[in-house]
């Protein structure tokens, strides 16, 4: 990897600049809206039973007296926000996944290294240790840019994934599974062959790179929002049916910006001019994307959150943001794979010591399988169970809810949420709901 | 429903002005592109055995002499096209299928109609029985316009489905499963209320409104096309390794127009020019969208396939388009439950008599299957199976990938590929898939 002294600032430009290395090799993937998401969002939930939020803080069961086990805490009145959303898709991105920019920037700034094209830097090639998503996307990245790429990966890998990133024509190498074993075979690759290591999250090429689809979706739903508040579809009244003001609100999928000059030009003024998105939700699992985002919204006024699984312990960058010291170690099976990994020591630099970010939440395992749910059945898009988190905390966490209540108000909030991938098997989603099926069952004999 | 005596002309002029007027209550939905599935498209099959093309035609194995049982029929060539597919989203659309756009077409033929919004017409409403994507789409398309919607179901329907129904504000009115008896239910509520039968495909307003998604089609199609071939990427080599082939076709999931006017912009030219689309392969049911594709493309030199189910004879449109009479009844349980529906009368009309369509290939329940999983796991887009059958004859039908393979040679042909929509649950998708579970896991162990 090029030398992290020699990237350029962490900055919104900067992000710009890796905007225009990559444009052409990643695709500008659609930013969609759903008016039943937006209106499940935008209702109160029904019962905090049963939720960490039962109880007012401060006031919860345990401290309790009442005689039923339910304790004698406050009960916590659920938030009633308003929150438009707008989703991001990169699960249509390269590889099913935004981490199809981070490769390519990366490999794009090597390339322009001195002596990285001429100098046989092209011959010595790129090499990472990964299983994921992030060994395809270099996979891909190396090979469109002519250069030998050698993933390291465990012996113990499925095989389809180890026939996935040969498919795209790296060099798979075998490892023992623990991270000493594996930076030990991507040592030795780089002893016999000279290829610069690719990290997945932890370097300013990488960040930038991912960075840049924060730009894109800020773009685009600034052109959707004005579009929809000059054809008067934000003027639509509330109602309290929550099925029929599902489809009062705007339902429209609408793709920015093409069809937004249409709307825009026909429909007449009206709306009350907006500016575009107040927040956005990124999944946060090494923090290369989430610092990346939060660079490409410096300056802007638009707030970034992290959203993180709370199971055994995988929202380490929710307590090291809270404890002002980075959690180094993650050992948890959350069903957001992707969100498995510590944060990395350049994203704690933008996101805590800069406070690029605004906050942190984390959902339940049962909340996130809902929110996948919901992104299958109502917005049509397959996505890997990692980017359904931050819909879960959009939907579900009722401090994230009671922020945008006190906040905005009324008004509410335009809710930008990054769908990071898509790369899961039938098989997966399969077993994920297969208890879902069984009460389904059971509730129809 | 307005007079079919009173409506538009069925010609691509009426095409156009029905997109005039429901193109503000729709979607227009993406076109999307993928290059791993152009690359298995434009790849031979492996192997012919044991499907319908085995052997050449005549020389099948029930003719055959051989002693194995396999026959002496001659072998038959796999066929060798390549195959650029072009995917329309309408499980994107509003109600997760295209039957939003006949019905909002027939609801706003209904208002212009004299007397149709003062006259007392406003109060009478609309009728129809459906228990799937035209009732929810009818239901939408009258509470929009403020008018009662009454929709017949049978008491058997799945609470789900009639929850959906009421939700979009529909009155729904319950019946016995026949046909005579849901048509008995309907004429009850003419007689009550005075509604007017909006029927789900046989009516001239229903065929104009579906066929506004062959516009928007071709129209993005022939922008990214276009695009394509100014950046290059349409000159990328063929490669015979299937694996790495389908990376160096291009991947991109292009959104058109937006994305496009950049590209073009940015990229210097020197790929050839090409018009557009070559043809468009539609699922066929009750041919409503069909025809009205078809009429979308008349005078285009864009060819329209209808593809439909081959089990238990659900191919009644390909029978009765090859015998010269329609088959006015079908009784088939393909897992393509859309597609269980015998053609109606006006879009044999556009389809057979005025030979708008160009003909019919079906395929068979794996192939459906398979094509749907492709679309799940590699388009990342929640498709119900009635739309992959288009794709799978893509993919699987011989006979008419040596069409295009014949009429196109090496240079090939882009096709449009209707994906009609996306309601299916995540159980019905795991039954669907529960035996692959079962044999991934035998292969595992």
């Amino acid at each position: 990897m090029a030398d992290p002294s020699t990237s350029p600032p962490l900055t919104r430009q900067s992000v710009v600049e890796a905007h225009g290395l990559i444009r052409h090799h990643v695709h500008r993937t659609p930013t969609l809206t759903n008016a039943t998401l937006t209106a499940l969002a935008s209702a109160p939930r029904a019962d905090l039973r049963g939720t960490p939020w039962e109880y007012v803080a401060g006031t919860t069961a345990g401290q309790g007296t009442g005689e039923d086990g339910k304790g004698g805490g406050e009960k916590r009145r659920p938030a009633n926000p308003t929150i438009r959303l707008w989703f991001k898709c990169e699960n249509l991105q390269r590889v099913g996944a935004f981490k199809a920019r981070g490769a390519f920037h990366a490999v794009e700034r090597l390339r322009r290294e001195p002596g990285g094209a001429a100098g046989g830097g092209r011959e010595r090639g790129v090499v990472a240790h990964s299983s994921g998503n992030h060994a395809q996307a270099l996979a891909l990245a190396a090979r469109e840019n002519g250069i030998p790429a050698h993933i390291v990966m465990p012996t113990i890998s499925t095989p389809s994934k180890i026939a996935a990133t040969k498919g795209y024509g790296a060099r798979v190498v075998f490892s023992g599974s623990t991270s000493t074993e594996r930076e030990a075979a991507c040592m030795r690759v780089i002893e016999q062959t000279g290829a610069r290591l690719v990290p997945p999250y932890d370097h300013p090429d990488i960040v930038l790179g991912q960075g840049t689809l924060g730009l894109e979706l800020q773009e685009d739903a600034a052109a959707l929002i004005h579009a929809a508040a000059a054809s008067g579809d934000a003027s639509h009244h509330r109602h309290h049916g929550s099925d029929e003001r599902a489809e009062r609100l705007p339902e429209r999928v609408i793709r920015a910006p093409s069809t937004v000059g249409l709307v825009a030009a026909t429909a007449g003024g009206g709306g009350k001019k907006k500016k575009g998105l107040d927040a956005i939700l990124a999944p946060c699992g090494g923090g290369g994307m989430l610092s990346g985002v939060a660079l490409s919204c410096e300056g802007t006024g638009i707030r970034v959150f992290g959203c993180e699984p709370s199971f055994e312990g995988a929202d380490d960058a929710k307590r090291g943001f809270e404890s002002g010291r980075r959690v180094e170690a993650v050992r948890s099976l959350t069903i957001a794979d992707g969100l498995r990994t510590p944060l990395g020591r350049v994203p704690w630099g933008v996101i805590y010591e800069r406070r690029l970010v605004s906050g942190f939440f984390s959902v339940g395992e049962a909340e996130i399988r809902d929110a996948l749910r919901l992104l299958l059945e109502r917005l049509k898009l397959v996505v890997e169970p990692s980017a359904a988190v931050p819909l879960a905390v959009a939907l579900y966490n009722e401090d994230f809810r009671a922020l945008v209540e006190r906040e905005s108000g009324a008004e509410g909030w335009d809710v930008g949420v990054v769908l990071s991938g898509g790369n899961v098997s039938l098989e997966a989603l399969g077993r994920l709901f297969a208890g879902d099926e069984e009460k389904t069952k059971a509730t129809e004999t």
